[in-house]
């Protein structure tokens, strides 16, 4: 069930993604948006689209909720896959998008994506009631600025010249905004559509967040680039301390699985009819790309 | 009276901004979202200012939107400045972002101001009513998206490369998203925020944002740096087409004229109300930096 779920909210937010942009015309920055915006396992939309079906929030309101968390995290992927950032030539199995381009108008093109995200949940469409707009809008900007998401990547990016390797504490807190934000916003995203008590798939999200960095972790160590469809090994060839550097490999594969059984644990209140977002967390941990 | 407003503005956009960024922290990009965010003109924060006065809005909520606005502004021009960009290394006499820190933390430095904007026009403190903070959203959105400031940046690159320079109604088009805008935005935001009807503003601004630009141009030729505070002569020595070389220097002053007297035409319903935005627009083509 997780699996066609998964394909469906992929399949919705890819149209819609695809709709949102028709106006924008065909400049290369736009061309650049839609190829950066495409593809991906789509789980943040996932997160949203299932959250809100299980509080009973109508799906044509909530796809702008997870097209704009998807645009928000394309522009994420666009910046640092730049140069004077992480400097990758492959995403997803193809060229990044100022590989493919150019640097000037990758930077353009990550920028109108947030601003489309942005834009996305603000608009009437998403929810009829202005203040839940506006809410989701603020926490929205909250998990991607400076005390979330871009937090994550500037403690990332000072860890990389740092003279003592993080610690256990450190990486966590550094993940949470890094990769934990946007995954909390989103799993979290129904909840608020619905105006309903945000607490479980809070808990939820932020186990699934944790471990979904530790599954990175250690793909980055296991898997091969082909599959992964990036470049693998990075981590520990610059030397950077990761889940599996500190707790090692079985180490990193254990806790990852107490998260997951935690995630899962924190929606008992939800009974059975959230068994795709457990689901969700069991795939995370064992996803091979 | 224009100029003590201005100078109101200014400090109060300034004070603003210091409370909002105070509990982000310390880190470098945050360091560099300060520095980015600091000094300038802040036009657009006194056309929301004054615009909002004009409206009856109170002061203490069109200062959220004073500050969004300026957030934005600041994004673009730490973007605007990157080496892969327009490569600036000065602005406002100082060292742009990339060169006093790197290009890296001038890319998340410039994200995370765009999330800032964000966040700061929709937050409850804006305007007591949702509706109202959901359309100054969406209409932000749209003016520093891909149908506006990105747009016009996507084109001025574009005209760089192109085999014959630009004509004279492809260059206003491109300013129109490229700088006007977000000049629209700050001049409609308090008729927005009242519920106002915001087309006498909207001429207005129209105009206004095409005269900046001229005046712009001109300043290339005409400025030095140590005045204008960034490098000079750069549109003429790249062969680019501006206004200047498309209507020459007196006629580029005739039409930034023509249109300054438009633009103060357009506030006849407000009368002498008005006098603050009317010195304005003659500030912004008399001005020497």
């Amino acid at each position: 069930m997780f699996e066609a779920r998964l394909k469906e909210a992929a399949q919705q937010v890819e149209a819609h993604l695809t709709e949102v942009m028709a106006p924008l015309g065909d400049l290369p920055v736009v061309a650049a948006m839609r190829y950066a915006s495409a593809g991906g396992k789509r789980l943040r939309a996932f997160l949203v689209m299932e959250t809100a079906r299980l509080h009973g929030v109508k799906p044509e309101h909530a796809i702008w909720a997870a097209t704009a968390i998807e645009a928000i995290h394309a522009y994420s992927l666009v910046h640092d896959d730049l140069p004077c950032m992480d400097d990758d030539d492959l995403r997803r199995g193809l060229p990044t998008t100022h590989i493919k381009w150019d640097e000037c108008t990758a930077v353009l093109a990550g920028d109108a994506l947030q601003t489309l995200g942005f834009e996305c949940v603000s608009r009437p469409d998403c929810h009829p009631n202005a203040e839940v707009r506006a809410a989701l809008t603020v926490s929205l900007a909250r998990a991607a600025g400076a005390q979330g998401m871009v937090l994550g990547q500037a403690l990332d990016i000072a860890a990389e010249t740092a003279s003592t390797p993080l610690t256990l504490e450190e990486i966590t807190a550094l993940q949470a905004g890094k990769t934990g934000a946007l995954i909390v916003w989103s799993a979290t995203a129904g909840a608020v559509m619905a105006q309903a008590d945000t607490a479980p798939l809070q808990r939820y999200a932020t186990d699934l967040g944790l471990a979904f960095q530790i599954a990175d972790d250690i793909l980055d160590v296991e898997g091969d680039a082909a599959t992964v469809g990036k470049a693998v090994g990075k981590d520990a060839d610059a030397g950077k301390a990761t889940f599996v550097s500190l707790l090692g490999l079985e180490g990193a594969k254990a806790q990852a699985a107490r998260l997951v059984a935690q995630a899962c644990e924190a929606l008992s209140a939800y009974g059975d009819a959230a068994d795709a977002l457990r689901d969700a967390a069991r795939f995370v941990v064992a996803r091979d790309s």
